[in-house]
C-alpha cells in the first residue's frame, strides 16, 4: 500500500486524533457564551477536557481565562482544530493547520457551504481536498460537533450525562440531536457519545458507523446505538457497519427522515440530502436488523428499553397502584402483539393475602392507591421467582399528592437493579413526584412517564426479531451464462425471448412462448400446439391497453383469426403464442435505485396488488428463510396456504421461484426493473407467464 | 309529576347544591394535609372558597383555621357534605346530613364500597337509596372529587389552572385524572371543570354529560369535553348527551380504556367495570361524533388542538429553523392524509429575499437556525395573507442554547392571538428554554413538544368529519306487519320460512325458496323450476359442515338424487329449493350487546371477510349518507365499484338493502344476530341468498 492510497483510506476513516485528541484549538473561542466558539469553549472547560487547549481570536490574549492566539500562523502544532469563524475565512485556516501545525482533526461548526450554493459547495470541496491530502479527518461543516468521553466538542446546551453504558448516538441534524438530547434527559437516557455529521463533506454517518463498529469492544463498548439521519448516501456501506454491529451484539434504532412524498423533499430542501424511497429504507433496515422509529419521542423511549435487560419472551406482568394507566397499558401491549397473562394458582393466592383488600393479582396487579413499598417488594419478588409464564414487569406508580413516594422508588431502584427479569418504571406523576422522579434517574434508572407511549416501544422493540439468515452465493456455471447473454443486450426493455432464456437459466419455470412471425411459420407452430393457447401481440409495451392478448383459443380456426387480428395492431412485431395456464396469479417484482441493492417484491396478482396493496418486499440477496417470510408476512397468505377447503398454491415452489429471481439480481445489477406477472400457481406447479425486464447499464 | 317522582327525577341530575354550594362540611377534615379529609379542606381554603366552610372531627375544634365540630349532628345546615372517613361510618353521616342538616350535594372519597365486595356494595346502594330519597346528588365514592369554578372539591395535587374556555374533564379514574392533569399542566391545558366519578354509585360519566349537555349555554360553556372512561352503563344516554352537545357546537375526545381482551379484564378487576366489546364503542363514538383517543399523551394533545381555533381545511404550512423536526412532521402528516402545499410564486419569492441566505420557503418554510423574530412575524403574515392554499401554520421554534428567543415566542404569541389562521407551536428545547415555554403557556397558549405526537393528534382531529345525518323512522304499517310475525315466533335461530318473509317484509330480495318436506311435495314444486337450481337442508345449523348444500343441480334427474341425498343427513326436516344466482358475494350482518343498539356490519363475502377481515361497522339507526359510508369505507370498495376493466355491483341496491336491516333492527330489538351471507350481486341485481336470525325476546 503506498502512502497516498494509505492515506486515502485513513481519510475516511475517523483519525484517532479527532477521536481522543491531546490539545484542541478553538478558532473563534470568545468569551461571549453566547456565540459558538465561546460556548464550545465554555463547554469544553466546564466539563473538564484533560488536555491542553487554546484559542485563536484576532482581539484578544486571553479568552475565558485561556490562552488566544491573534494569529493562526502563531498556535504549536494542534490534533484537533474546533472552527467557528465566518466560512469564508475557514479554508485559510484549515490550509495553515493541515500544512504547518500537523492538525489531524478538523470540527467545523460555520455554516455558508454546500447546503447553501454552488460556491459553498466549491469551497467545502477544497477544504476536504486539503485535509485529505493531509490525512487528516473532518466533521461538518455546518454541524455543532462531538460528545464522548474524552472531550465535549459541541456548541450548544444541554451536556447530558455521559456513561459508557449509555447510547451513541450520530444524528444528521443538530438541532434534532439537541431536540433528542433535551427529550432524553427527562427519562433519565444516558449517553457514551454523540456525533453531528452537518454536510458530511467527508465523515457521514456511513463513517461514524464504520468507526463504531471497528472499534467496537465486547464487554466495554455501548451496545446501544441510535441514529437519525435524512439521507444514507452509501447504503452497502450503511449495512455492513449496521449489520455487523447488530452481529456482534449491538442494537441500533433509527429514524430515517424525509420518508414521505412531501417529507422528501423537505429533506431535501434541508442539508441538500438525497431522497431516497421509503421501501428501500425499509428494506435496508430489515436486513440490517435496525429497528425503524419516526419520531424523536418514540425513539428515546425505545432506547430507554434497549438499555435495560432483555427479556426472554413477550409476557408481561403490568404491576400498579392505579387502575386507568393499567388498563390502557394492557390494551396497547395485547393489541401489538404481546400478552399480558392471567395469573393464578396458590402464590399467587398467597401474594393476595399480603395486600389490602380489594387488590387483584390476576394481572394487572392492582395493589391498590394505599399499596406500600413492601407490598410491592413481595409483588416484584412474587413475579420474579414464582410465575415462569412472566418474562418482564411494568410498574406504574405515581402519586395524587398525598403520600411520599420515596420508599417505592427506592425499591424499585434496587429491583431493577438485582432482579434478573427486566422491569420498566413508569412514573407518570411528573409535577406530583417531580424532585422523586428525578432522584430515580439520578441513580442510573430510567423512567417513563405515558404507559401507552412506553407500550408502543415496547411492543415495536418486543416485536422487532433481527434476521440473521446467510444467503447462498449464485451458482458460478450459471453466472457466466447469464453474463454472456446480458452483455449481448442493449438497454431498455428485453424483448420475450431473451427475457424468458433469462429466467429460464435463473431457474424460473415459463409457459413456453412460440414466437410467431407470419404466416408459414404459424402452420408450423400450430401442430405441435394442445389447446387452449393465449397470444400476446409482440411489439406494443402496453399489450393489454392495445387489445393486445386474446385468452382461451381454443382451435385453429380461432387461432388464425387471432393471429390475424394482433398482426394488424400498431407496432406489431410478431405474436407470442403459450399455453393457456390457470392457477391463482401471483407476482414478483424487483426495483433498483441508485447506490442500493436490489429490493424485490411479491404478492398474490390482480386485485390484491392494486386494491389491497398486499406486497411484501425485502433487500437482495435473500436466504431461504427470507423468502419464506416473505410470503408468509403477506396478509392473503391463508389463501396461499388454502382457506375453507379451497386447495392452496405450492409455497415452496413460490419461495424457490423469489430466491431464484435473487440470485438472478445478484448477478445481474444491470436489471433495474423486473415484472413477473402473473406466475400461475397451483398445489403442484409455478409457472410464469408474462415477464418485463428493463436493463440500465 | 308526583314529589316521589320528581324527586327520582331529580335524583339523577346533579343538584345545583352539588355544584354551586353556599356552604361545605368537609366530614373527615383535619390538619393532616397528607389525608385526605386534610386535602381537601386545604384545596378548598387555598382556592378561595367563597361560601362557609367548616369541618367535622371528633377530636378538634378547630382544623386549618377553621370551625371543627365533634359530633355531626351538631353541625348547621350544610348544602354540600365532602366526606372522608372510614367506609364504615359513612351510612350514619349521611342519614343525619339526609335527614336532618337539608343536604343535597355529597362528595364520598372513603374507599371499600362496591369496588371491594358485596357487603361494600349493599352498604353502598344504601348510602344511595337515602340520598335519593332526599333528592340529592352523589359524586362517589371511591373517587378524588370535583372541581369547578365554585370550588376547589378534590383532594389531589396539583389543582390545574382554571378558565371557563378550557376543557371540562369527565374521569371515570381518579388516578388517571391526576396523571392527565399533571401532563397536560407542561402543555399549557386548562381546564374549565374536572369531574370524577369514581364508583359512580349514582351519578356516572353519563349523568355528567347530562348536567353538561342541560347547562351548556352558547359563548359562555367550554367547548371541549373530555373524558377518560373505562366503561359505559348506559349507552343510548351516553349517545344523546354526547351527540347533542356536539350538535351544539362541542368537541369531544374520549379513551375508552378496556378495549382489548385482556384490557376488557383489567377494566373488570378495576372498578367492577363491565366490559363492552370494542366494536360497539367504536361505532357509539362514531354516531356521537367523539375522537377517540387512546393515551393520555394523545387524549392532551387532541385538546391542545380543539382549544384552538378551527382550520377550514387541511393544507398546512411548516415554519421552522430546524429541518430535522420539520421533516419529521412533513412525513406524519402526509402519511396521514393532510397536505404540505408547495409554495411558490411571487409573493414567495418576495419573503425568500428577507430571510437569511440559504433559507426555504416552498413549504416546510425554513428560516434556518440563525433567523429572526421579525422573519417569523414575515412568513406568518406571508402565509396569513399571501397563501389562499394554506389553512393552517406549524412553528417549530427551539433553542440550541446559544440565543434568546423571548422575541420570537412573543411573536407567536401575538399572532396566534391575532391571525385568522390556527397557528401551533411546538417548542422542543424543554431543557434550554424551559423557561420561556412556561411564560409562553402562562399567557394562556398551548406547547407542544414533539412533532411527531403533535403531528399524529393534529391528523386525528383534522381527519374527524363528524356525522350529523337523521335517520329516517321506519314506516308505521310495516312495523305492525314486523310486530306481528316477530311476537308469534319462539327465542333462538328462526326458521328460513319466517326468516324470509322477514326479510321481504323490511324490503330484502330473497332468492325464492321451496321448503320440500317429501317427494309429493318435490313433484309439485319441479314443475316450475327453472334450472340450475341450489338444495339446502333444513335442520342442522352449520349445513355446509354437514354437506348439506348442492349446488349447481341441472336436471331433474340430479334433483331428485340430491333431495334423496340431503333427506338422509341427521337431523334433516326438509329441503330448501332455490334458483341458482350468480354475482359478487356480499353480506350483512348485525349484533346486539346489552344496553346498546345495534351494530350492523358489512362487506364482501368469502376470503374477504375471513381472511381479509375487511368490514365495515356502524351502529343503527343509518341514514342513507351513513350506509353509502360504510360501503366506501371498505378497502375493497374499488372492487364494489368495478376495477380493471372489470364491471362492478349495483352500489345503491346495496345500500338500500342496508338500510332495510337498519330499519328492521329499530323495528325489533329483539334480534340478536343476524347474518344474510352470501347476497349475490350484479350491476343491476342483489339478492339475499342465504340468512340466519336468532331471536332473544
Amino acid at each position: 500500500m503506498t502512502s497516498f492510497t494509505l492515506s486515502k483510506f485513513l481519510a475516511f476513516m475517523l483519525h484517532s486524533k479527532l477521536i481522543h485528541p491531546k490539545n484542541i484549538v478553538v478558532v473563534g473561542g470568545s468569551d461571549n457564551i453566547h456565540s459558538p466558539g465561546g460556548r464550545v469553549l465554555k463547554n469544553l472547560i466546564d466539563h473538564q477536557f484533560k488536555g491542553e487547549l487554546f484559542a485563536v481570536n484576532p482581539k484578544q490574549e486571553k479568552v475565558q481565562g485561556i490562552i488566544s492566539y491573534k494569529d493562526i500562523n502563531d498556535i504549536p502544532e494542534v490534533d484537533l482544530a474546533i472552527i467557528a469563524i465566518s466560512a469564508k475565512f475557514v479554508l485559510e485556516t484549515v490550509k495553515v493547520l493541515t500544512q504547518q501545525k500537523n492538525t489531524k482533526g478538523f470540527i467545523i461548526f460555520s455554516a455558508g457551504f454546500s447546503e447553501k450554493d454552488e460556491n459553498g459547495e466549491k469551497l467545502e470541496n477544497e477544504i476536504v481536498e486539503l485535509i485529505e491530502e493531509a490525512g487528516g479527518s473532518l466533521l461538518g461543516p455546518n454541524n455543532i460537533g462531538l460528545i464522548n468521553k474524552h472531550y465535549t466538542g459541541v456548541f450548544t446546551t444541554p451536556i447530558p450525562k455521559l456513561d459508557e453504558k449509555g447510547v451513541d448516538f450520530v444524528s444528521g441534524s443538530g438541532a434534532t440531536a439537541v431536540f433528542i438530547i433535551e427529550a432524553a434527559q427527562s427519562m433519565g437516557l444516558t449517553f457514551s457519545s454523540i456525533y453531528t455529521v452537518g454536510n458530511s463533506a467527508q465523515i457521514g454517518v456511513e463513517e461514524i458507523l464504520e468507526y463504531l463498529d471497528h472499534s467496537f469492544e465486547k464487554g466495554i463498548s455501548s451496545k446501544v446505538k441510535l441514529l437519525y439521519i435524512e439521507s444514507i448516501k452509501n447504503p452497502l456501506k450503511f449495512l455492513k457497519h449496521t449489520a455487523s454491529l447488530i452481529q456482534k451484539g449491538c442494537k441500533i434504532a433509527a429514524i430515517k427522515a424525509g420518508s414521505s412524498e412531501a417529507g422528501n423533499r423537505a429533506a431535501s430542501s434541508h442539508t441538500g440530502a438525497i431522497a431516497n424511497s421509503d421501501v428501500f429504507v425499509d428494506t435496508l433496515f430489515q436486513k440490517a436488523g435496525i429497528i425503524r422509529c419516526y419520531g424523536r419521542n418514540e425513539l428515546i423511549s425505545v432506547a430507554g428499553i434497549l438499555l435495560q435487560k432483555e427479556s426472554k419472551g413477550k409476557n408481561i406482568a403490568i404491576i400498579t397502584h392505579a387502575g386507568g394507566p393499567a388498563v390502557m397499558l394492557t390494551d396497547v401491549l395485547s393489541k401489538n402483539g404481546l400478552k399480558i397473562p392471567h395469573l393464578e394458582g396458590k402464590d399467587s393466592e398467597a401474594l393476595l393475602e399480603q395486600l389490602f383488600d380489594g387488590s387483584s393479582v390476576s394481572n394487572p396487579i392492582d395493589f391498590l392507591a394505599t399499596g406500600t413499598a413492601q407490598q410491592l417488594v413481595n409483588i416484584i419478588e412474587f413475579c420474579e421467582n414464582s410465575c415462569p409464564e412472566i418474562d418482564a414487569m411494568a410498574v406504574i406508580f405515581g402519586s395524587p399528592g398525598l403520600r411520599s413516594v420515596d420508599d417505592v422508588y427506592e425499591v424499585l431502584d434496587e429491583k431493577i437493579r438485582t432482579s434478573k427479569k427486566p422491569i420498566y418504571a413508569i412514573l407518570p406523576s411528573v409535577v406530583n413526584v417531580k424532585k422523586q422522579i428525578r432522584e430515580f434517574i439520578k441513580k442510573g434508572n430510567i423512567a417513563f412517564n405515558d404507559e401507552v407511549l412506553f407500550g408502543n416501544a415496547l411492543a415495536k422493540v418486543y416485536n422487532h426479531t433481527p434476521v440473521s439468515n446467510k444467503a447462498k452465493d449464485p451458482d458460478s456455471k450459471l453466472s457466466k451464462k447469464i453474463r454472456k447473454l446480458i452483455d449481448a443486450l442493449p438497454n431498455g426493455y428485453m424483448s420475450t425471448e431473451p427475457a424468458v432464456t433469462l429466467l429460464e437459466y435463473a431457474g424460473v419455470k415459463f409457459a413456453t412462448p412460440y414466437n410467431v412471425n407470419n404466416e408459414a411459420e404459424l402452420n408450423n407452430v400450430s401442430k405441435s400446439l394442445s389447446y387452449p393457447v393465449v397470444l400476446k401481440v409482440e411489439g406494443p409495451l402496453h399489450k393489454s391497453d392495445v387489445g393486445g392478448v386474446i385468452l382461451n383459443v381454443s382451435t385453429e380456426e380461432e387461432l388464425y383469426d387471432s393471429f390475424h387480428k394482433l398482426m394488424q395492431i400498431e407496432g406489431a412485431v410478431s405474436v407470442i403464442i403459450q399455453p393457456m395456464i390457470n392457477g391463482t396469479e401471483l407476482f414478483i417484482g424487483a426495483k433498483k435505485e441508485t447506490n442500493y441493492p436490489h429490493v424485490i417484491l411479491c404478492g398474490l396478482g390482480g386485485i390484491f396488488v392494486e386494491v389491497l396493496k398486499d406486497i411484501s418486499a425485502a433487500m437482495i440477496p435473500l436466504s431461504d428463510e427470507d423468502a419464506l417470510k416473505m410470503i408468509n408476512d403477506l396478509k392473503a397468505y391463508p389463501i396461499l396456504k388454502g382457506v375453507r377447503g379451497q386447495s392452496g398454491i405450492n409455497i415452496k415452489l413460490f419461495s424457490e421461484a423469489i430466491l431464484s429471481i435473487s440470485n438472478l439480481l445478484s448477478l445481474v445489477p444491470e436489471i433495474a426493473e423486473l415484472d413477473i406477472n402473473p406466475l400461475m400457481a397451483t398445489e403442484s406447479d409455478l409457472t410464469a407467464v408474462d415477464v418485463r425486464i428493463r436493463l440500465e447499464k
